[in-house]
């Protein structure tokens, strides 16, 4: 019965389905052999962020990489 | 004052606008009916997951949809 | 599989076991309503936050009680 | 190591790249400011939420708009 | 720089401060493998839920405890 | 109409009740400054987690606080 949110960045570095199908599997098998919760009842939501609306150290992320 | 943030499948599962201000409505009068909370300052807001994000049994809902 | 939480404030304000239950059913009814999503796997998350960590118009709302 | 979300309307009143970047700068000085926290892991997400899909006083955001 | 949000069951059914660390390392490890993030910006935040706030199927999940 | 959600970490780090009001005060102006945002509907949600339930860097910050 978990409930599981990851937030990554989306954009030019949003995971593909392969990658977000990893995530899924990933986290439903940590939570199973941490906790023994059922997987069958587990809820994994993926949010894509942009990368002007992510922040960090009090700037935005497509700032911080354009400085790199 | 209460928040209540609603998440769903989104995509060709996406609810219409008549259906999301049927659930704003009816969460609403929930929460005033049970709990006699001011609709006047009840928040909700209605997230629409992509099928590739949303994950439940290891699985991204999109897959199981493509199985059925 | 829709996913809902719900925010009230805590304390004493707090809703009962009973109410809490009410909350539960009824959102889980309005979804299987309005969009026919299944009750077996609509996850509903209620959150009762102390007075003094809500805020509305600037102002806790333990605050706000206070000048009534 | 704050975390901060702050959901704002989007479409017609979504925020500009400069906008989201003085909320980031802005809430990132108030928690170094009041709780001394370090700026360069504070992390903020901003989501901008469709009119249509958040609401208040029992109504869509959109729908009340146009009632003005 | 990814968010996790990881919610469980709280009260009798509450992880150890050991599971907690596992479900910490072990899903940072995995947003590292998979999307090769940083571990040393992402944050893993758990919320314990008490089971009368937390409701699949329509009910409670301290009810649904009690019935089987 | 904003929704805003801080977490930050508890227990012996917990924000005290005047630093709470100056958290939401805080926000809520900077929402009206920078986007003109109506303070009377904006909502501000304070989290306080517990520091074994925090992590980042993989590991939870009560064990990252012992070992400085």
């Amino acid at each position: 019965m978990p409930y599981v949110n990851i937030k990554v960045t989306g954009g030019s570095e949003a995971p593909t389905t392969e990658q977000k199908s990893a995530l899924i599997q990933g986290v439903t098998e940590l939570l199973q052999r941490v906790l023994n919760k059922n997987p069958e009842t587990t809820v994994v939501v993926i949010d894509e962020i942009p990368m002007e609306n992510w922040g960090i150290g009090g700037k935005a992320v497509i700032e911080r990489r354009k400085q790199k």
